[in-house]
């Protein structure tokens, strides 16, 4: 099979060409692509130079590359629109339709998304951050400031969500890990007690938690079958004791399992990406 | 004015849509928005229920409503496309040139992207991302693993940037604050010797370092003028008299220090969104 060359071109980081190119792509299946990042692609020259480098990787390839834009400004998109390659941009395809809804041209202008235009919202983020750190595994226990406390067993996801949550949404996000001595009394914890409608649980399967934690401490009691099923249950059964909404994220990656999380509680996104 | 209703819809976190739509708003001068997302439109039902909210918000504000869609399945895209609202869609735009260039039909499934399908990458970003956490700070030192060693003064970045790398690309990336013994000696610290090809330092302007400085603790030494000054320059001088590679971080969102990092460096993505 020939691989094709993919290209994600940006006149910032390259992040939402990489994610819209990356989700469109994995509707093809059995394609064989190579894929490279041309970030921070903000003049003509810059373009120019990308297109050297599609070219060179295109007559390698044997195949027409595939580029996906979010180039702003309209002559640098010119310089992709001209040539050969197939240019996927999305501002080229949305731009047009809402400035005839809105009836104002746009500013066609780089380094607004991703740029700290919005320095408040940076901030939020940042302290965000900070507060899933500082409020991470139990420690330090600032729930008062939450807006969510993840409580669940070891490795059943809280930590990555927490700075998932964070960083994506400035959301404040604290997480408690049950303990043995939390798991055998099947009482909610005490730091957790004033809280109780800010808690959110991670549930997961005994098998996938078994395997985590096997990769984890091999061999422990930690990641045995009677260890695994016993604080999987038990956490289930307080969950429900205390009425606590819970989700299971045995097949959730962090971002399905903060988005459901959001939706579930209904707490507001402090930021928009 | 009026407040425009604007809807990401997406089959699954809407991230998406939000980043997209983000984009594409911030491109509108004084665009007065009130902004929701619908993650998780998998089904037609699904579909008519966010319609209705969509229709229920542009009623209230009188104005058509503007969604940002990414949904894969073709007959929940109908749902809205057959609606008077205007509705921007990713995979409605780009899938059909996609197919014609690649002489296939895509699956047109949802639960692709942002799934677990690609489960060893997954584990890529979560193993990062522990990575990142338990080599914060100067704390535990495992190098040797590392793709970066980011080294700053405390407030320079470091940490969420490490995060982020971790998250976003699955990059190892640890981090090393500068001591004020360090800073004193303007020697290259013991335990960065050996990994000095992956040193990265993070500088910023004094203002900005400060004013960071004070928020954390206001008026203290460690946010005062002249340590402030000694600080920036100190790791300024120490990172041009090793010859370590550095960025100023000043006007950089923790998105465009990464990625500027990885431009820089070469360092491969290992995980693509």
């Amino acid at each position: 099979m020939t691989t094709r060359a993919v290209f994600f071109v940006s006149d910032q980081t390259g992040v939402t060409a990489e994610t819209m190119g990356h989700s469109l792509l994995t509707q093809f299946e059995g394609l064989d692509i190579r894929a490279a990042t041309l970030p921070f692609v903000s003049s003509i020259d810059k373009a120019e130079e990308a297109l050297r480098k599609i070219h060179a990787a295109g007559e390698e390839s044997g195949l027409r590359p595939i580029i996906f834009g979010t180039l702003v400004q309209d002559e640098v998109r010119e310089v992709f629109k001209r040539s050969d390659v197939l240019f996927l941009d999305f501002f080229d395809a949305f731009v047009g339709p809402m400035e005839r809804e809105l009836g104002t041209r746009s500013t066609h202008s780089a380094g607004r998304a991703h740029g700290m235009a919005d320095s408040a919202a940076y901030a939020t983020r940042i302290d965000a951050t900070n507060y899933a750190l500082a409020n991470d595994d139990g420690s330090n226990r600032d729930y008062g400031r939450a807006d969510v406390v993840l409580v669940g067993v070891s490795r059943s996801g809280k930590t990555p969500t927490c700075l998932y949550l964070a960083m994506q949404y400035g959301v404040f996000a604290a997480n408690y890990p049950l303990t043995d001595e939390d798991i055998e009394s099947n009482r909610l914890p005490q730091a957790l007690q004033a809280h109780r409608q800010k808690l959110y649980g991670l549930r997961i399967a005994p098998g996938r938690l078994q395997q985590i934690r096997q990769e984890r401490r091999p061999g422990s009691r930690y990641a045995s079958t009677a260890q695994v099923q016993f604080e999987t249950r038990a956490a289930e059964s307080l969950f429900q004791r205390h009425g606590i909404a819970s989700l299971d994220t045995t097949e959730c990656s962090i971002e399905e399992i903060s988005a459901r999380i959001l939706e579930a509680t209904g707490i507001e996104r402090r930021v928009r990406p």
